[in-house]
């Protein structure tokens, strides 16, 4: 069993593990080629009852685990978004989990909640959220969705709902784009307000809410006899990063006295450069914003930041203060149990403020800035590229596109293009995955990996000539 | 800012780093000594623009944040319940955060995926969960209490609350005893079932629910027409570890047809002894069951473990499945993302692979065993000292005691004994909390750090016992 000293002499091993691991990711391939069960059967049935030496751990890491791995730190990662980490991030990490402080209340590590608040300012500024709001970390999007929703739920009802449960013969709806990302109809189910309440806003060919839907559809809702709850913005869209006019929105929302929330998960990085702050006007309408650092933003997994307009909207709704919590300074302090559905709280604002001093503002704005040129190199090989149909606008760093020879049926050409995607990945030299965009089975490419340079567009570009060049040999 | 060649040199800096924080927390006063703001105020109010360097950062980190930690790692820890980590779960946690995997789907990285359901095998087999149940890795224990009660609302629903929201007219209640954790309470708000529909049931001189009291609060109910929904065992209260009878609510709530969730948050750890196994008669009769291995169980802070009855439960009340999270297999694998709140997950299993498989099961029942011994002894010495009164019975390693010469009267002793908190507090050698049991302010000590030896229960016995002498000099 390890002690101080083996501790120590393997973490120094795993430390040189991990610096390889980084520098040689390339290598894997970046999609694991498991198949069901392989893993699962080569496990033991049950735990050890003896102790086991590291030695045998880590030779079943290498040989066991490893294989089964999808290379998400691997620059051949273009799926879904990425969850980039930097050196720096990895340092916080390991601190944060050997100081292993749990820091619900204040008093049980001040500097986990203060760290936090100063961090939420920098993030808040760096962005573009009113001075006035408050932030908090989150575990996911998903979460921080839910903690809006069942917000705007309980101000609403003047907490009502809290106390008492959904009233009788009223029925709540939530209004976002048919682009929506998956989460907020499953927040949506899970607060208890049924997802045929969540009415999907008609999208314009940007793929962003009509303005003329969302307006009649609230209004035709009210006239029903519904009770309009809450308005989600996509600001950067899953499918296509698609963006919803925040303004238009915010307008809507303050005409009928509804929530706004802004899903802006994977786009919120993006606001750290000026050319897209356009996107940010508007915000002093909305009552609440999502968005990842751990997706594009340098930080490990899990870091998702929430601001709020007004921070009682939290603390009314997930307030609870047993005899067993309570502390000195509470009425001065911010605990940030309060503040969402957990109890226990991670530290994981350390990792931020590694990340954020170590890059500076500068820095970050070079990483974003590469990756939508490089956008813009892919982009045009493909636009040149007689058999390739682009299939969304190009907002950020994603594209969204299919092999289109021109004379196929629709129902033809899903099934070609998912022959190409599984060939593509086949390779193990790329990972990319699809969506559907107006029914049309499309192939989206994320080039957002820290590392990335010409060399792999290049790379990627040479795969998927080649893989539509095969497609119908 | 750092790059491959830095981060190594930093990252051995950080294991040295590490293992001689662990070696010496002792040095630290153990609850941090800092003021509200002291922190916070001495943190620029902006990110920089420029990259600063790790030395520095890490300078700052030393100055500005250690003050601020309370020490969680530390032997002098005795607060709450331990959020306990090991060696082999920090170098999991190392690997995890290198890998950055996000294993929200199986193909996503099916290591993570086969890992996690091979370690809900091992913890559920060595726990004595039934073997056709499943378990799943959720953040925390309130988070799988709100996925528990969420999951009972949709199954008593027919998952029409999922569907179409609350029914009209329709009052759901849940049970548990006026001693279960705040996170119930809290569930019970957020699934939109209303406070007052949480039904605190009386408890008896242990602190555990009356049987008399569960099944005549659900009988009345049903006869005012109210619909039960759900009750939550608490097997090992926050307060004082009280036991509720598992078999006593399973066969009220078979009778009923209510769904059963064991809270066993943290005494969960302590089913691994065979001695505590009988805690567990009537499991079958439950439908989900909730411990955290990151409290006592030697693993990281996050890993709380559901175990669930019928887990499409959980994948009908959670499922979403948008164009692009389909992956070829979904028919065939498990996919967690369905499994409860968030789409996002760290690797978690692996950190849980290292601990189980480094300590074995026999070595981890040596650490709880120690801590039930030196909580026995310590008893021992209190129940010997003539002004001091033990508030609950001494289930697990957690001793809930007053300070009582027996001439004060209830409302005094409450305040000598605060006094007397703060006092053992303030030397910085030790951090207790208080709960409240039958009004009286009780102080809790907890003894369950991987490090406790004799040593430590003659310091805090001495710490202890010197206070009382002085508290009314």
């Amino acid at each position: 069993m390890l002690n101080s000293k083996s501790f120590r002499e393997y973490a120094h091993k795993m430390v040189d593990w991990m610096a390889d691991y980084l520098d040689e990711v390339e290598k894997y391939p970046v999609l694991s080629r498991n198949q069901p069960g392989d893993l699962l059967n080569s496990l033991p049935s049950f735990a050890p009852s003896e102790s086991e030496p590291m030695d045998v751990i880590l030779q079943d890491m290498e040989k066991l685990i490893m294989p089964g791995i999808t290379h998400w730190q691997s620059p051949n990662f273009y799926a879904y978004f990425p969850a980039n980490s930097s050196y720096a991030s990895l340092l916080g990490e390991m601190i944060t989990a050997c100081l292993g402080v749990n820091g619900f209340s204040w008093v049980t590590s001040p500097a986990a909640t203060e760290l936090e608040e100063r961090m939420m300012d920098w993030l808040g500024d760096m962005i573009g959220i009113p001075k006035s709001w408050d932030g908090v970390i989150q575990s996911t999007a998903s979460e921080a969705t839910f903690v809006a929703i069942v917000s705007a739920r309980e101000q609403l009802s003047d907490f009502q709902i809290n106390e008492k449960g959904f009233p009788s013969g009223k029925v709540y709806r939530v209004y976002g784009s048919a682009q929506l990302h998956s989460s907020i109809e499953k927040a949506v189910k899970i607060a208890g307000l049924g997802r045929e309440n969540y009415v999907k806003v008609e999208v314009d060919e940007k793929f962003a809410m009509k303005k003329e839907a969302l307006g009649k559809a609230i209004k035709d809702d009210i006239e029903q006899g519904y009770v309009p709850l809450c308005v989600i913005n996509g600001m950067g869209t899953t499918s296509s990063t698609a963006m919803d006019d925040l303004e238009m929105c915010g307008e809507i929302c303050k005409e009928f006295g509804i929530w706004l929330h802004v899903d802006a998960a994977y786009a919120g990085a993006a606001l750290i450069l000026p050319e897209y702050q356009y996107l940010m006007k508007g915000i002093e309408m909305a009552d609440s914003f999502v968005f990842n650092p751990h997706k594009w933003l340098l930080t490990n997994f899990d870091c998702s930041v929430y601001f709020v307009k007004d921070k009682h909207s939290l603390i009314r709704t997930f307030q609870i203060s047993p005899a067993y919590l309570k502390a000195a300074n509470d009425d001065v302090v911010k605990n940030y149990r309060d503040w969402g559905l957990p109890l226990g709280r991670r530290f994981r604002a350390l990792k931020l403020w590694f990340v954020l001093r170590n890059f500076g503002i500068k820095e970050m704005q070079k990483v974003l800035r590469k990756h939508m040129e490089l956008t813009q190199v892919l982009l045009k090989k493909m636009e040149g590229h007689p058999q390739i149909e682009i299939l969304a606008p190009v907002n950020l760093n994603l594209i969204c596109f299919r092999y289109n020879p021109g004379y196929h049926t629709e129902e033809k050409l899903n099934q070609i293009n998912e022959k190409l995607l599984t060939r593509i990945n086949d390779t193990g030299n790329a990972f990319l995955i699809q969506t559907l965009l107006n029914e049309k089975y499309t192939i989206r490419i994320v080039l957002g990996h820290p590392k990335h340079e010409e060399r792999h567009v290049e790379e990627v570009w040479q795969l998927i000539s080649e893989a539509i060049k095969q497609i119908e040999a």
